[in-house]
């Protein structure tokens, strides 16, 4: 195993070795992965033995893997708060606490969602400018450079958390999806400026102010369609959205099945409908995303994630990373604020 | 042609015969459709020479068929009150004056949909309790007995107002779905109590109360499953979920066309990506529906609706009038207002 040494130059990802449905086998699994790729420091947080016994499975001599320890584990359903103040020495905080200290670069957990944004959000705070982190990406299959912003957890929004957003969606877009200069829309019932909710009425003229390459409003037709580099809603529209688009790809992939069943082979027909579900289900491909908003990168995972997202997610955060993700939001955060 | 000899126990729809992109000729064409198949008579509303010309092109002897004359005529683009107070003798107008007069039974028309909510509202007048009128109805086909309301106009909602939704949606299911005892759920971001924005988290101890077979909040991936009989939302989210069901589902289409050349036959081809885009452009297939919560039958069409779709808005009309969609609506609306 490879200790510090090579460090200086790899980016260093810890990881919540006890969180997920398939912790820490897969966890780790994940982490070795990762390493055999290169470029990256694997950091694995949990109760030592637990560790060693998974790492013993495989040969990781040379690899850039090490290990920190942390004896206590959250469980899902744990109330996040209570449980982040019963055990400071969970794999999970203590995981953060390495990047908080400038240990570690990034963190990676798949555990029990609300705790793994409730650490982030204690101990790593969040940006000037921003009361809850986003979740946002892109999430169809057949846009995959369109982003949306939020996913998640700020299911009442002002519009000022739309422009947040959209600071937000617009540096990810650039460092992550390597968009120049990131056309945003908002997702309103109509194209003209004066159709929408109140809320997206609201907050049109603040884009249009923003000196972000705003274009106006979009339908929802318009998200698969690609056109669009970052599309904004409030994370109750988003949410919905996403669980739509993945309920809708797997209905679809099934009557699909059933449509070709005796006209293509087997395995062709399953091939096709994995197509279809992996084009509409894309989180249970990449198993997750970053906190957008938190002073630290951090990516929250499903928990039902296994080694190759989380491989996946570690080059996520790396990328994360080394394109200073973190700093271009900082900085264009602290920018909207003096302008306005 | 047929005057008002037999009328007495047919449906009388009155059509705006000069409203949508095909009209007169495909408008003339679906009222035909509609009488041969019988049970309604068709007013056609228009000018006289216009109707008679079009009338002229088929045999029409013995036909349910009557016309009206209104010689003026709304264009879409038109600001809707400024035209409906400019043009008395509008189409539109005088077709739903029919049904104020008790003339005819219900009004349909594809012309502007603006001009054709507000003759209805105006002329029409909502029902007691409600301000605007909702669109609602299924619209993944995969889920054909689902309705979701609202799909259209009330993008910013009150508790009260997704109550009357599911009051307005039960009575639907129950008259045009022959659901009985309908199941209603709350479109949210978690199906726990307590999940969900502001709207949704006062709503539903509104709804607990309210005597509807109320069973909670459902998720995106819930709606084509098809497990709820009527799902409650906001206009906005309705609308941004309506219409991104029809651009992924054209996406999908268009994705499959690719896959299967060469392996299937361009015949079966089409008809596959036909089927799916049916599946989910299901109002390119009603053509519509009706304006809920409007005190008579009043169907707005799409402007691009073809003879078949007028056909069909004929006897959704017919179903609405015969099954008394209104009186049920009414008196279910006056139920909770005296409950409350």
């Amino acid at each position: 195993m490879l200790e510090a040494s090579k460090a200086g130059k790899l980016t260093r990802v810890a990881i919540d070795a006890m969180g997920g449905d398939y912790a820490p086998e897969e966890i780790v699994k994940g982490a070795i992965l990762a390493a055999q790729k290169g470029g990256v420091e694997v950091i694995l947080v949990g109760p030592i033995a637990t560790i060693e016994e998974e790492l013993a499975k495989y040969d990781t001599s040379g690899m850039a893997i090490r290990y920190v320890r942390a004896d206590e584990v959250i469980r899902e359903g744990e109330h996040p708060a209570l449980a982040l103040r019963r055990k400071p020495n969970a794999s999970v905080v203590v995981a953060a606490k390495l990047v908080k200290a400038g240990e570690a670069d990034a963190i990676i957990s798949a555990g029990s969602t609300g705790a793994a944004v409730a650490t982030a959000l204690t101990i790593l705070g969040t940006l000037e400018g921003i009361e809850r982190p986003a979740v946002g990406g892109p999430f169809v299959g057949f846009a995959p450079n369109t982003m949306v912003i939020d996913l998640g957890g700020n299911v009442d929004c002002k519009p000022y958390h739309l422009l947040n957003f959209a600071i937000i969606g617009c540096v990810y877009a650039q460092k992550l999806l390597k968009i120049s200069n990131p056309k945003v829309a908002l997702l309103s019932v109509g194209a003209e400026e004066g159709k929408g909710n109140d809320l997206v009425r609201e907050s049109y003229p603040l884009l249009k102010n923003s000196g972000l390459n705003f274009i106006g409003n979009v339908e929802g037709n318009d998200i698969p369609d690609g056109k669009v580099d970052v599309i904004l809603c409030d994370g109750f529209v988003g949410n919905i959205l996403i669980k739509f688009c993945e309920g809708l790809g797997t209905n679809i992939a099934e009557w699909l099945k059933a449509k070709l069943r005796g006209r293509l082979s087997s395995n062709d027909i399953e091939a096709i409908a994995d197509e279809l579900k992996s084009l509409t289900n894309t989180v249970d491909i990449s198993g997750g995303g970053p906190l957008l908003g938190v002073d630290g990168v951090a990516i929250v995972m499903h928990g039902r994630s296994r080694a190759t997202q989380i491989c996946s997610a570690i080059f996520t955060a790396k990328q994360a990373v080394d394109s200073d993700l973190i700093g271009a939001l900082r900085s264009e955060l602290k920018g909207i604020q003096q302008g306005s």
